[in-house]
Parts: C-alpha cells; sequence; structure tokens
C-alpha cells in the first residue's frame, strides 16, 4: 500500500524515529478504533469531543444527530481528529525514563457530509460490522426517518500520519543495578460478562471485532 | 464536593440529562485517565495530540520535553482537554438505536508552566505513583538534569464537565420481538502478563492503579 507523504503538519517533529507514514499501518490503527477525539474550533474556542468512529475506504466516518453542535461545526472549517491506543506501561528503574507504548493517528482535514441514501445506509451498515462482525443482518436496518435525522461525515486520509511506541525499557547503564521490578505491562481493551437485556431473545452473545476480543 | 458552574462552553447541548457538573464526578473520571487528548491551535492549524496525564488537587498535569511543539504552543493559547473512557458497546435490536457507554470529560483553558524544581519534584512523583502505586520510592528520582529538560503544564479544572452514557438497550416497543441477541458488552482496559526487562533485579511486579487491576 502507498505512503502518505507527510505534510508540514502530519510530520512527527518529536522522536521522529516513531513515526509511520505508509497508509497500511495508519488504516490498521483506525481499524481498532471505536472513538476517536475531534478538535475543531467554533464560536471562539477549540473544542475536543470524542465519538464513535469507523474505517471504510479512503475515509473516516463519524456520525451525529442532526441538530448536533460538532456535526454542524465540523462541515465548515478544518480539525484534526486523533486515535490514541495504549498498549502498555514500561516501567523502568528510573522516573525519567518511565514510558508508554501506544499507538496513535492523527488525520488533519475537513469533514465533507454524505447525504446521499444509498451510501448512507451502506456506512450504518459498515458501522454496525465494525462494532460486532455479521451483526448488521440480525438487527432492524434503520428507517427513513432514523437516516434522515441522523448526519454522516467523513474526512479523507490524505493528510495522516501515525506514531508507535513499542518495545521494553531503556535505562542508563547506570541505573541497572537498582532493585526494582523493571519491564512493560500490556494493556489491552477486553470484554466482561455479556449483559443481556431484559426480554433479550437470543441466547447467542454478539460477536466482537477481533481487536476486542480475548 | 462543590459543583463546577457550566460555562458556555462546557454546557452540554446533545442529551444534557447525560451531563455531570459536580467536581467529584469530573475528578474520578480524570483519575482513571493514563492519557488525554490535547486540542490547540498553532500555525495557522488545529491539532489534536495524545499526552499522559494526572490530576494533583486542582489541576490536571502533563509534561513532555523542553524542544516539544506541544508544551511550546500550549502556554501560548487556549486548549481544550478531553478524556474518554468506553465502557460498553450498547447492542440494540435496530441499527438506530446501537449505543456506546462511556465517561468523558472535557476541559476547556490554558496550560501554565510550573517551573519551581520543589513543586516539579512532587508532582513527577505523583506521576509515578499514579501509574504504579509505590513506586516513586523504589526508582532513581529524575536528577537536576533530566528536571531541567522537562517541562511540567498544568491546567486548572475550573472549567470543565463530564459526560455520562450508562445502563442497558433502549429499543422501541415495535422492535422488542427481534430475534436478535441484545444488551451491554462492558469493556475494560486489562493489564497482560508482566514482561520483565532483561537484567531485572526484582521478581516482584509492580502495583497497579485501581482502575486497571483485575
Amino acid at each position: 500500500m502507498s505512503d502518505i507523504p507527510p505534510s508540514a503538519r502530519t510530520e512527527v517533529r518529536r522522536k521522529p524515529q516513531r513515526a509511520h507514514y505508509d497508509r497500511a499501518t495508519v488504516e490498521a490503527i483506525i481499524d481498532e478504533a471505536l472513538i476517536c477525539q475531534v478538535a475543531f474550533n467554533h464560536g471562539g474556542s477549540v473544542h475536543c469531543l470524542p465519538t464513535a468512529c469507523w474505517r471504510s475506504g479512503d475515509h473516516l466516518y463519524i456520525h451525529g444527530a442532526n441538530n448536533s453542535r460538532m456535526t454542524q461545526a465540523l462541515t465548515t472549517g478544518e480539525c484534526s481528529v486523533c486515535i490514541a491506543h495504549l498498549d502498555g506501561l514500561v516501567l523502568a528503574r528510573s522516573a525519567f525514563h518511565h514510558s508508554m507504548n501506544f499507538r496513535s493517528v492523527v488525520i488533519y482535514g475537513r469533514f465533507e457530509e454524505v447525504t446521499d441514501t444509498g451510501v448512507k445506509a451502506v456506512e450504518f451498515e459498515a458501522f454496525v460490522e465494525h462494532v460486532s462482525p455479521g451483526r448488521a443482518a440480525l438487527v432492524r436496518a434503520p428507517s427513513p426517518a432514523e437516516m434522515a435525522g441522523t448526519r454522516l461525515l467523513r474526512i479523507p486520509l490524505h493528510e495522516a500520519a501515525a506514531k508507535i511506541r513499542t518495545g521494553g525499557v531503556i535505562d542508563a547503564d547506570e541505573d541497572m543495578e537498582i532493585q526494582v521490578w523493571a519491564g512493560v505491562i500490556p494493556l489491552k481493551m477486553r470484554p466482561g460478562q455479556p449483559e443481556a437485556d431484559t426480554g433479550c431473545t437470543s441466547a447467542n452473545p454478539p460477536r466482537l471485532p477481533a481487536f476486542i476480543d480475548t
């Protein structure tokens, strides 16, 4: 898959060895995200709000109610979207060398609204499939009124970069004899016991995306 | 604990019943965060970057290298900080009523740099304790050079609000007979097996914060 040329905004200046500009890496990080953070300017202030997300092809998609401030503001100005997965605590022998393992993506650009009903239907189905593979065929699809009341927004991935920290502790030589546990504690989002709704008509718990499966 | 009066920026307009303006709720959500997302304007663009964080008293703290673009930009303009915990997938009988359980906080304001060496020492110790309780006393404390090379920034919590979605599925009456599993899949950040560093001198794995303990 092709590289995404770094822009003045996506080029990683701090620890550039952790930067990744290839599309496959960026997409893989996005595809493990259920939520992203969207930063935008509105009413003279900068805002940072979390929202659900999914990817289809060359775009990251989000959705919101017609009357939501965020979806209205996003189509009128530039924004930045951030996805960050915390993968581990890196516990060093000195306070200074503590770190965290993570995978993050930052996207710059502008959201556009998708109003075509056919495309909206396909993308809302993709959203359900992202959350629970195989589920879209089992649930009631959105009605025309539900579709009309929900805005679908997408931002292209052509100005995006990833930053990744992986691996173990990097301690100074003179600290190696300090008597303390040093290493990495991996962290991962895991599912708890499914909590069936009252009146649930199926005994089969849903499939989960591979990235949160145990 | 006292309430934080909602401002024009922190007042939740979309689903206001999910808003919380009391300090205890805001602090509890922040105290479960290892990373936050910081949105700020710099060089004519809005940026959204992830960074580690911890709370002490009335402030959220972050840190960064002296030459980091983010820490330089943050002390010169307003920003917005977002913390979001994804607590569960809410799987409804219709695509439209799917949701997610979450707890989020958004903070507005301006970071200030803390330059007092004594305060910096206390706060960096608090950061290590936040990541692994009891650890600060076991590791080498920051040297004067390490302290001087690291900026400590803090933002007050006096313009902050929380938004929480909790509970189960809310389906339309006419969808209740659809033959599909409906309910909540709880999600939680959990630790994997500790990966000790080569030459680790201690067999005792570290304590973890209560919110990631199994």
